[in-house]
């Protein structure tokens, strides 16, 4: 079984590698004297189009290409976050056509980043009817085929390829962990820690303030994200059903951590490392902050998942303070 | 001459590499793409306390444990920022007692890096006048060595690492820039270029609202900086008197921008590196920005000089959208 996770693991990794950045693994003399604690961070804001989900989206593309004539091939998603975006730039590198139905309130920078990489955007209303709506007229009209953003085997495997790498650079790892959203990140790292270091224990973790992968894992049974009100954007969603499956077989707990836990780790990983990371990506620090004794001593993974963040109001308040 | 500046920086080197960290180079291939130059960052923003400083402090105070006995050896300088952090932590690592004389409207942040390294603050007013003078109080009483900020043969050499380990890494860079304030990372910069990369033009970067030594060196004659109003803080003092000569001898040009780009260089850098890097490190990418003619399809290294930013307004910011 490991053995053919490795090999799908392998495949996928081999399919991405030139699509990809190899992202640099740091580590914080400060912040693990600060926490009692050795922390080895996997920067994924490093990736291309600045998050993780490159790994998968571009995955996903490379199989759908061993399948059907590139000439013609089209693809559409809907997302208002790194998805549009992977899904847009590993789409031009294959030279294929790709919509993205976007909310019309999506943030301004993240509707740039999808124009620059040359797809077509499709605007909608802001709710998950009318983007599915849209995108179900233009799979039909284009015959596009649909990259799901999560719930899909080779998206888990392309970002399975992420805690790959880092178990191949970092050994022994005691504990390795990863926000959980959707859960593709999450179960494919647990595959990959199956696969690669079976000793490591992986934990996922998720804002307090959009629980339903903790109360789903706790329970047993699947729950659906209602009404999130986290920053963490990208953990608003709810669990795939695969992805569900897959974290109930491998992962050893799910566990959570407030907002204001967030913001604060955020805050220490900026400040400290000198790197800018999203919301989403502070959660797992967030949970060693709030638990520090579960970790004490520990040898730690983090999956740092992206650093998107819009800085428009930082940049203007700084603006303000020109003398002239 | 080469021969013996080489030497002597590596031997600088040498002193102390164990003190600080050998930086990462990075490359963006979106600005590359954008601003179509060839772009090699040396990350000094990752450096011991967040800045190129640690490498002169911490030079000069090796050099001066070997003219003296370590034991009740004593140092002050007086600084509130980044050179107050590194001389702090440079005299730790030795086991030297500190004392950094700051204003007493220091950054919060800033004043409390200094303490977690064990240095003895002393506040005073917020003026060079006030600061000079408790500092000489301490010199005399405590027979306290002065550490420079800036102008001093082994703080230069110190700050020539930088750029040594840079041109050990890229070769063949065509224009080599960093930022001028006291002007011993710019002196430093030249130095080594002139040691390792005699082919690799030199040029120092300035805010326009601080453009001491744009003056000084295209006139010929020093010019003190007189009310400086940019927000790039590291680069609001006099050019050094040694520095302005090693300057005037080295470097091939010195060229400004205005405090606009330099805000809009910072957030490039932040959105497309996703690394965090202050004002002052900026400025060379505002230079090239404001002036992309001069370095079009050129193959170039910036001085990252330092990542020190008060983040707490836009922590703050965040924090206010937490919804309960």
């Amino acid at each position: 079984m490991n053995q053919s996770i490795s090999s799908s693991i392998e495949e996928a990794h081999r399919l991405i590698e030139k699509d990809i950045h190899r992202t640099a693994v740091l580590t914080s003399d400060s912040l693990n004297k600060l926490l009692n604690v050795e922390l080895f961070f996997k920067c994924e804001n490093f990736q291309k189009i600045g998050a993780f989900k490159m790994r998968g989206a571009s995955h996903f593309i490379h199989k759908l290409a061993k399948k059907h004539e590139l000439s013609g091939l089209k693809v559409v998603t809907h997302s208002s976050g790194n998805h549009a975006q992977a899904v847009a730039l590993a789409a031009k590198k294959k030279g294929i056509k790709a919509f993205i139905v976007m909310p019309s309130n999506a943030p301004k920078v993240k509707v740039e980043g999808v124009k620059s990489y040359g797809a077509e955007i499709v605007f909608c209303e802001p709710t998950l009817q009318a983007r599915e709506a849209e995108m179900n007229k233009i799979r039909e009209r284009e015959k596009a085929v649909f990259i799901p953003p999560y719930d899909h085997e080779d998206i888990v495997l392309g970002q399975a390829t992420a805690a790959k790498e880092l178990l191949e650079e970092v050994v022994d790892l005691e504990i390795l962990m990863a926000p959980v959203g959707g859960g593709g990140l999450l179960a494919g790292t647990a595959l990959s820690a199956k696969a690669y270091s079976p000793a490591t224990i992986v934990i996922g973790c998720e804002p307090k303030m959009a629980d339903d992968a903790y109360r789903s894992f706790h329970s047993g049974k699947w729950v659906p994200s209602t009404n999130p009100k986290t920053l963490a954007d990208g953990l608003k969603t709810s669990l795939g059903e695969l992805n569900f499956r897959l974290i109930m077989e491998n992962v050893e707990d799910i566990i959570c951590c407030t907002e204001e836990g967030m913001i604060n780790a955020m805050q220490l990983i900026w400040e400290r490392m000198k790197i800018v990371v999203e919301p989403s990506a502070a959660v797992p620090l967030a949970c060693i902050l709030e638990n520090e004794e579960l970790f004490r001593n520990k040898k730690v993974g983090i999956i740092l998942s992206g650093g998107n963040v819009d800085l428009n109001e930082f940049f203007d308040l700084l603006s303000t303070k020109i003398q002239s």
